[in-house]
C-alpha cells in the first residue's frame, strides 16, 4: 500500500510499504476514508534528523474497518470508525478518568511502533477503546468536521476545559492556527461571553469572527498583552487557550491572564521550562492542559456536530490525494492552507 | 515603639521607630498580641542588600485594635483581631472571588508603603476588609492556631485546594516547614486517603505524623521520586503540595503528579522559570497556587481551630519577646526551630 514517511526536515514523501495488517488479537485495519496533516506535524518537518528508514507520518483519520482480532468486540468489518491521535484501552485507570492519552496501554501514531494514518490503510492497537463507530456513511457532507473529533475539535475543547471556561467568562485564544480555531469554537460552546482570538493571518481572523470570536489582536509581545488588558478593565482575562507551544505565546498566555484565571497549554511546549514563573504565581493563575483526551471528547462533541451546530470542519481549506500529501505539508508550512483533509 | 528592622542579610535589630498611627481614614493601628516569623522572612535574611533605612519586617499578627479611621466600620476599638499576610479592601472584584491578595487597593505588609507586625503595633491599610474580629481574649490558649489563620494555615489550606485534595486522593506534601505541615493538617480535612510528607528534619516530620501524614519520603530528588511512585503503584500523586519555592523542589512536586494531577505551588519561587515544562504537559499536570489568599479561608478554617478539630499553633516551638526576635530569625534560619511566636 501507499504511505506517507517523512526522511528528514522539508523530506516527505509517499512510499510503497507493507499493507497494513492484524498484529495483536485487540488490533483492527482500518482503511482510510479521511486523514489530515496537523500542526504538530510541522515540528518534524523542520527539525527531523535525516533517516534511512524515515517516520511514518499522521494521527487523525475516520476510515472503515477492513479486519479486526480475535478479542475486538465492540465494531465489526465495514464500520465507519473515528481515530483519535491517541490509542487507548478503555478499560484502565486513566481511561476511566478520561484521560485516554496517558492509558497504561496507550500510546501514539506515527511513532516506531505503530504506523501512521496519512496512508491508505492503518493498522489501530486497542481497537475497543480507541475507535468510535459512526452512524453515518463516508460520504456525507459533515466528514471534515466529524474528522476534527480525531484531534483539532477535541484539542480545541481540551484547553477551553482546561482553562476553565464557562458561562460569562472572557475568553483569549493564542494562535490562529487550526486549533486555535477551533478552541474559538469551544469557548463558545461552552458559553464564554467575550473571546478574543491572538492571530495575524487575515484569513484565519476571518473564519475566528465567523466561530465567535468577538475580539483580534493582532499585536505581540508586550503590545498585545496592553490591547488584551485595554479590552477587560487592565485586568486580563479568565481564561486563556495557549495554541502555540513557543516560549513567546506562553509569556503571552500568562501575561494575558486576569489574576485568578486558568491557562490551558495544548500547544506542544517546545522548551523544558516554562516561562513567566512568577507571574503565574504571584496572580494565583494556574497552568494546565497538555495532549487532549479527544477520545472522552468524542461523545460530548458529537452531537453538536451532527446537528450542525458547530462546523469545525471548515478549518479544512485544501484537500489533497495521498500523492499530494508532500504538497499538503509545503502549503500548511507556508501558511498557505490553515489545514489540509488528506482523501486517499 | 520597638520595631523589628533588618538591614542586610543575617543584620535583624530591634528598633526605636515612630509609633504606629492612623493615615487613611480606612486604617486602624492594632496593638501587637502575637506575631510570627515566617519561612519567606528567611529569603531576604539570606539575601537583603545592606541599607541604612532597612525594611521593616513581619506580616502575621493577632492584636488589639487601638485606633480606627473615621470610614472604618466594622471592629471597635478593643476587639482582638487577626491580620492576614495582604491587606485588601474586601469590596473589589478580586475580594469578591476570594482572592484578597489580588485587591485592586491591596498590597502586603513589611515593604515600603507599609510597616511590619514585628512589633509593638502596627499601621493596618483597609481594616474592614483587613482584619477579621476574634470572638475570644487575648490569653486564650488558642492563640499559637488563631494565629496561623494569617498566614501558615492559610497558605497550607491554599496549597491543599488548588492541588485539588478531595475524599479518597493520594496527596505529597513537599517541604516539612511550617507551611507544609500546615498542609498536611489541610490534606487531612480536606478527606485525602494517603499523605506523604518528603522532608529530612525528625522533628518535623514527627509533627507531620501526627497532623496525619501516612507516609514519609526522607530521600530526594530521583529517589524520592522513585519512593513516591513506589507507594502509589508506580502512578504519583493526585495532589502535590509545593512548600518549598525551589528549582529542585518544583521539579519534584511535578515528578511525583499522577497524569492528570495537579500541583499547587505556594513556596514562594526562586526562579523566573518553572522547569519541567514538558513532563507537566506530557502528563496533564496542572499548576497552581500562589499567595494564598488567606482572609477567604478564615471563615472556613476558624470553627474547626475553635473546636479543637485541627492544631495548627503546634507549628510553633519557640517563643520570643520583642528583643528577642534577632534570636528567633536565627533559629529559623539554622532549622533550630520550625516556626518562631513573638510575644511583644
Amino acid at each position: 500500500m501507499r504511505a506517507t514517511v517523512m526522511f528528514g526536515a522539508g523530506d516527505v514523501r509517499i512510499e510503497d510499504v507493507p499493507d497494513a495488517r492484524l498484529v495483536e488479537p485487540t488490533d483492527a485495519v482500518v482503511r482510510v476514508s479521511r486523514a489530515a496533516i496537523c500542526g504538530s506535524d510541522l515540528w518534524p518537518y523542520a527539525t527531523l534528523e535525516r533517516s534511512e528508514t524515515g517516520r511514518r507520518m499522521g494521527h487523525e483519520a475516520i476510515g472503515v474497518v477492513e479486519a479486526v482480532g480475535a478479542d475486538v468486540r465492540t465494531m465489526n468489518v465495514g464500520d465507519l470508525v473515528v481515530m483519535p491521535f491517541a490509542f487507548s484501552d478503555g478499560t484502565c485507570v486513566f481511561c476511566h478518568e478520561g484521560l485516554q492519552t496517558s492509558c497504561v496501554h496507550g500510546g501514539f501514531f506515527g511513532t516506531p511502533d505503530v504506523d501512521g494514518a496519512q496512508a491508505e490503510a492503518v493498522r489501530v492497537p486497542q481497537a475497543d477503546g480507541t475507535l468510535f463507530v459512526l452512524p453515518i456513511g463516508e460520504d456525507d457532507a459533515l466528514m471534515p468536521s466529524l474528522l476534527t473529533l480525531t484531534d483539532v475539535m477535541g484539542t480545541g475543547h481540551h484547553a477551553a476545559v482546561t482553562a476553565e471556561v464557562g458561562p460569562g467568562k472572557t475568553v483569549a485564544v493564542v494562535g490562529d492556527g487550526a486549533v486555535g480555531l477551533c478552541g474559538v469554537i469551544a469557548a463558545r460552546r461552552l458559553g464564554a461571553e467575550q473571546i478574543m482570538i491572538l492571530g495575524r493571518h487575515p484569513d484565519r481572523i476571518a473564519l475566528a469572527r465567523e466561530f465567535g470570536a468577538t475580539d483580534v489582536v493582532s499585536k505581540r509581545g508586550e503590545e498585545a498583552v496592553e490591547r488584551v488588558r485595554e479590552l477587560t478593565d487592565g485586568f486580563g482575562v479568565h481564561s486563556v487557550l495557549e495554541c502555540v507551544g513557543l516560549e513567546q505565546s506562553t509569556l503571552t498566555a500568562i501575561a494575558i491572564a486576569r489574576p485568578g484565571g486558568a491557562v490551558g497549554r495544548v500547544g506542544v511546549p517546545q522548551d523544558e521550562t516554562m516561562p513567566a514563573s512568577l507571574p503565574a504565581f504571584y496572580n494565583n493563575v494556574t497552568v494546565g492542559g497538555g495532549p487532549a483526551s479527544v477520545r472522552a471528547y468524542i461523545e460530548e462533541l458529537l452531537p453538536d456536530i451532527l446537528k450542525g451546530r458547530i462546523e469545525p470542519g471548515r478549518v479544512f481549506d485544501r484537500v489533497v490525494g495521498l500523492e499530494g500529501v508532500p504538497e499538503g505539508y509545503s502549503a500548511m508550512n507556508e501558511r498557505e492552507a490553515i489545514k489540509v483533509m488528506v482523501q486517499p
